[in-house]
């Protein structure tokens, strides 16, 4: 980690040449102090990250998915992009279905998941991209599209002929080459390109060598890098990875693996991509064809088996996987093979998303914490984060959330699971106590179920959120209903796994923070409780009219999360910020209506009590700014109740 | 402490509207996270800082100067206004001398005294200005110099007759009220404008009623405030107030205080301004009149009696002081009247300026602690703070520093004392050494005289360097010759009376620093001993050719100094920013010739060993970034040194 940097300015003389040349490479080009470059992986390019992982030794993986066909399935898919995200790809791809009109606007399309990939679940995303049967014009627009999206990495590939035979079109584009040659022609450098690789040759080639030229082709154009067609036997990636080599294809080359995972899907893989399965597998395969299970088991140790000997050949360093859209056997050979890591560091407190534009995001607003899918799209439009710490009049402000029914915002369960964890009929304010509780303790509710999502939070508790649970549950019972909240931490190291994030050899803090809904009579009694804690506790409460009581002073944000770090800045990631709590308070009382109230009939008891809370509850948060002292924020509660009381 | 906000938003609707115009009022512009408004007192203007403290209740005092006549005194009047400011003035104000280039360059004039004391020591300043014989564009133009340099308050004069008698000029202003006028026509409302008013009327005017009606045509012109003449007996003084509020004048009317402090200079003063001593007082003063100590007692008795009286009256709020640049009899009447505050508290670890533009200024290297004014002076021509973190291409270099003749950065000692603390003939560097080791223990050099200053610190000893006082003994004499340093804090109040500043109820934490020259001989070593320490201690280490080896990571700024605070963002003042160093290395090294190396013969062996040292030592910090723990800066010094033997 040393540097020499040798200076050449002469005597005692000014620094102004060396003093910002050394400075306009090294440090970043505005005076905010929290965005140290804290992940290298957030500015580089993917293939600058693959040359990193290189150089490094460090092996990974890829997933490749296709888009759904139906809105429900995108809700599941994006789920397991959120799952298979954590095991650390370096990146997913999404391929392109001409027939599904791929570059629409559709929740189904291969652009809007890729783009939901990218923005949403904060993956690296290569959106696969065919040019036949298609207008330069049509490219160009998908391509300026995915753009715009913040998608950086394009598959480049001529797609499938539409009849039997292959027709030349005349005004468009019949290789991919030629797709890859607009690309670079278009966007210039933008783009990192991807390109097919067939090992045994693709079918309707004249010969594999003639193959080969024609990959050679693509990657003289501008390509960057090779992923290929799955194969079944390592000796036929390494006799292909020689051959590229021999004719100066020097990028790199990524073996696609696909993991047997049924009998049916291996059939109609290899009769579309008109690929051989060696007899040696099909005697396997066969007599077991009708056991899922033992298919499956069987793939997994195959692809297990031909991955480690293909890393062990020190020539592969990335392994691309044809997931199929499925989870298990994929992950099953990851963690076999070690190269599944669930990296409990996280760079920030927070989700990061993938769009260059938000790649300088450092802090947000701790409302969001649960709904960080719902920040982002109602940021979409901001030119800048964090947006002139959204105070700023001239600054875009939070786009509306009208848009509950989008299928990355919507709940993942159904209708007939949300009443089961939130009441098929509710008697009164305390049938809401309850499930708040019930979620809370993990506790089944009184017809037996667990409530594992609320509308506030579609996952289950937070780990961080389980070193409260004996406080929350105690206050959630008496009608505290807590949506939010966090510990106290004076200083644990980075690298703690529940409450740490950064870089290692560096120290987190939290100040206490609690938010809750709850009713204005116990609104009124935590008035006369906090007067008493002066500034010690910062709060804002707020009704759906937007009445407005807090003692935050010049309604300036609080630092709630910050750590510091060897060698940088401090950084702070989360604030509570009396500008977006209005924005957020307009959201979090919205949730009621549009993911509880309309579970039941219009004119409903229980909806009408959902409608009561809404439109009588105040929102209240809470900040406890003494971090080395005990959180007194349950002091301030306890005490609320036994004025009530 | 609680607003009570009424947001008219309607239901859940967006918060578009409110967010933003709550936000626009309440934070701040940019998304920089270090500029929470700290000191509202910062960001006021004169008069709105008159109204608050009158509003609260707060008795303040204003000090008036005269501007030097030679460049030795301008130095010993600013090392006054940094000890007098340090009771907390609420401005000073310096008169306007015509006979001496009132308005020019010179480092006695009005113009830069006043610049002085705004930029420099960080004093609301208010600089007189006459305007009789003078042209328009004469006033003009030294109006908008003192904008240029930063002033923002006016004391609008006629000024003395040249002749005997007053002869009104065609072209020019023949009245104060003129020069109001002018003010606001040209100025806007740019300027605060303070005018003069006379208890017992101008001795020109035709009477007192005419003067009255005069004072009042001088308010309704634009002024803001008046300061009286000095006047004897505090009846005098209300009679003048009610006379004033009779016809309608309501701005603030600070009595002007002259404590007695010899009886020559009251003679003189008298004399100058018409005005007739009291009968009692003349009876005491004649028969002790040259016993200077009993008169300047009794100037003391007698204006702390007065003081007391216009106080006690609740009509007087402030008390404005004709110092005659002298310290002592003020000093005394403020202390005794309770209203001298030396204030522990600092909003900021550094002495802020008081330039309009440096008013957002929040984080500083922490390079020039010690030399607050020259980081002013080379940072001036800066448009904005902190300048893009000092790294970016764009954005202005430090100033050189080759301006060490400058009256406010200039050693107040004279050569003769620095000789003889720092070595009338040096024998070797352990003759440096040495005088290093008496500055940091206070003891006597080997001649008997106490090192007071260094060149890289005018001043003894901070108290918060004394924390180290030991441990910078020991390596001192060993050749580690150490020019900054601060220890490590892990969250002190914020009121701590050494360490803290801020406001109230806040945590203050440090990284220890160590900041030194040494040769290049401790340095290889110590280069050694670093690798063992590996990214808990960040170096950067230099020669005066520039030659630089560092462990920063991507020459990114390392927060050595913040702060968090109720209700607001993170803090963090100091940094030790890589770009900067380099141009603090300039200065730091060219301090050993001009300041010491000069002081000797060319070519004489004293002056060969400062140039020696200046030749081939590094200078050298150190952060230890484990501020929780125990500082490990000095073990790291000490294994050098284990190594060495």
């Amino acid at each position: 980690m040393v540097n020499e940097t040798q200076h050449s300015c002469s005597g005692s003389s000014s620094s102004r040449s060396d003093g910002s040349s050394s400075g306009s490479e090294g440090s970043k080009d505005s005076s905010r102090c929290s965005t140290p470059v804290l992940d290298a992986d957030r500015h580089e390019r993917l293939r600058e990250k693959m040359r990193r992982r290189q150089e490094a030794g460090d092996k990974w993986f890829s997933l490749e998915f296709f888009p759904p066909r139906t809105a429900n399935a995108a809700v599941n898919l994006i789920s397991r992009f959120d799952r298979m995200g954590a095991g650390g790809p370096l990146f997913i791809d999404v391929t392109w279905h001409p027939a599904g009109d791929p570059g629409s606007d559709k929740e189904t399309s291969s652009m809007i998941i890729a783009n939901t990939a990218v923005n949403y679940c904060g993956l690296e995303t290569i959106l696969h991209m065919t040019c036949s049967n298609q207008t330069k014009d049509d490219i160009t627009g998908h391509l300026q599209k995915a753009k715009r999206l913040g998608l950086k990495n394009i598959m480049a590939l001529r797609g499938d002929p539409t009849g039997e035979e292959w027709e030349e079109e005349v005004d468009g584009f019949n290789h991919a080459v030629d797709l890859v040659k607009h690309i670079r022609n278009e966007f210039d450098d933008y783009f990192d390109i991807c390109v097919a690789g067939y090992p045994k040759g693709h079918p309707e080639a004249e010969s594999y060598e003639a193959d080969l030229r024609h990959l050679k082709e693509k990657v003289f154009a501008g390509a960057d890098f090779i992923i290929t067609q799955l194969f079944f036997r390592p000796e036929t990636f390494f006799k292909f990875m020689k051959d590229c080599q021999a004719i100066g294809i020097t990028c790199p080359i990524i073996p696609g693996i696909f993991p047997i995972q049924g009998y049916h899907s291996l059939r109609q893989l290899v009769k579309l991509s008109k690929l051989e399965v060696p007899q040696e597998i099909k005697d396997v395969i066969e007599p077991i064809k009708d056991n899922d299970a033992a298919i499956r088991n069987y793939g997994v140790e195959l692809a297990v088996s031909m991955c480690r000997e293909l890393l062990d050949s020190g020539m592969v360093h990335g392994l691309h996987f044809y997931t199929l859209n499925r989870e298990v056997a994929t992950t099953e050979v990851l963690k076999r093979l070690g190269i599944w890591k669930e990296d409990p560091r996280r760079p920030l407190p927070w989700a990061v998303s993938a769009h260059p534009k938000r790649r300088v995001e450092d802090v947000r607003p701790i409302f969001w914490a649960s709904r960080p899918k719902s920040y982002i799209y109602r940021t979409q439009e901001w030119d800048d984060f964090p947006n002139g710490r959204w105070g700023n009049s001239s600054s875009p402000a939070f786009g509306e959330l009208k848009d509950y029914y989008l299928f990355y915002l919507k709940s993942k369960s159904p209708r007939e699971e949300l009443l089961k964890m939130w009441g098929e009929e509710l008697t009164g304010e305390e049938s809401v106590f309850e499930v708040f509780t019930c979620y809370i303790t993990g506790e089944p509710n009184r017809n037996g179920y667990k409530v594992t999502c609320m509308p506030w939070n579609d996952d289950p508790l937070a780990t961080e959120t389980n070193l409260l649970k004996d406080q929350l549950e105690k206050v959630n019972r008496r009608g505290i209903l807590t949506i939010n909240s966090q510990p106290n931490i004076n200083g644990k190291p980075s690298t703690d796994p529940i409450v740490g994030w950064g870089p290692s050899g560096g120290y987190v803090f939290q100040k206490a923070y609690l938010e809750f809904f709850t009713s204005s009579e116990i609104v009124t009694a935590l008035l006369k409780v906090l007067k008493k804690y002066e500034l010690r506790v910062n709060y804002h409460i707020v009704n759906v009219k937007g009445q407005n009581i807090t003692n935050a002073p010049d309604l300036q944000p609080n630092a709630v999360t910050w750590g510091i770090f060897p060698g940088r800045e401090i950084i702070q990631p989360t604030v509570v910020d009396p500008v977006s709590f209005l924005s957020w308070k307009d959201e979090a009382f919205a949730l009621w209506i549009e993911q509880w109230a309309k579970l039941y009939e219009e004119e409903s008891p229980s909806r009408m009590i959902i409608q009561y809370i809404h439109d009588n509850y105040y929102l209240v948060n809470l900040v406890d700014n003494d971090f080395p002292l005990e959180n007194c924020l349950w002091q301030v509660v306890e005490d609320t109740f036994e004025l009530l009381n």
